[in-house]
């Protein structure tokens, strides 16, 4: 499989664009944004901070919805966004930087996995964020 | 694209077969085996639980060899594995339940994504992994 590098670099481009769509919904408390940038099928994952891993749209949306209802989002500082893609797949990493109203309110890293659909829109399948503490494995 | 649904699920049971054996090299320390079973790409990336995201392979190596090195792995149950396949990429979600010497040690959720190498291998490029605690986002 080989592609135009250029060509490459503007579908990374199309996810990064997704990916901060996906922030601004978030930060926005836009249920109707977030739910147009996932995908609504039984196969899409969610793992929040702390949290078991959600399957399908219907327990990943009430996530969101009871996360907006809760407080509503914080504001997002998105660092180091990188976009790999392989076909009809993509993934973002990035580092989550959260400010609430009282300042900094934690960092988290974020792998986002985005499919193609359609040919043109590249929708949310999977989302998985953790906080990081610097606390070792072992 | 459609595609036989006798081969779709062969196809997930390879990536399932690619995950097992993630867990079986790292519960043994085998950093022989881990290396076999990772792209060597400089876009893959790794996030352990509490640790900020690690990119390329010469980063996601040297923290699983400092890994092995720092007392083992635990002894891994896993559960609840899925596996969805986009085309050349596929990710699986569980859990892993974690053993030590003293018993239960820890709970993680993880999304590990593979990529089809030379049409026949699944190899890893990224692994994300998060402690649950039952503490909620807000």
């Amino acid at each position: 499989v080989s592609i135009d590098p250029h060509e490459a670099e503007a579908i990374r481009q199309e996810v990064l664009v997704a990916n901060t769509a996906f922030y601004a919904a978030f930060e926005e408390g836009s249920m109707p944004r977030i739910s147009s940038l996932w995908s609504h099928a039984d196969d899409v994952i969610c793992t929040h901070p702390g949290w078991p891993t959600l399957r399908g749209w219907t327990d990943v949306r009430r996530s969101w919805e009871g996360i907006l209802r809760g407080g509503g989002a914080p504001q997002f500082i998105i660092t180091e966004e990188r976009a790999v893609v392989h076909g009809i797949a993509a993934w973002v990493t990035c580092v989550e930087n959260m400010l609430g109203p009282e300042g900094p309110a934690g960092t988290a890293a974020a792998l986002n996995v985005f499919v193609l659909h359609d040919h043109e829109r590249w929708l949310l399948v999977a989302h998985h964020s953790s906080i990081v503490n610097g606390v070792l494995l072992n």
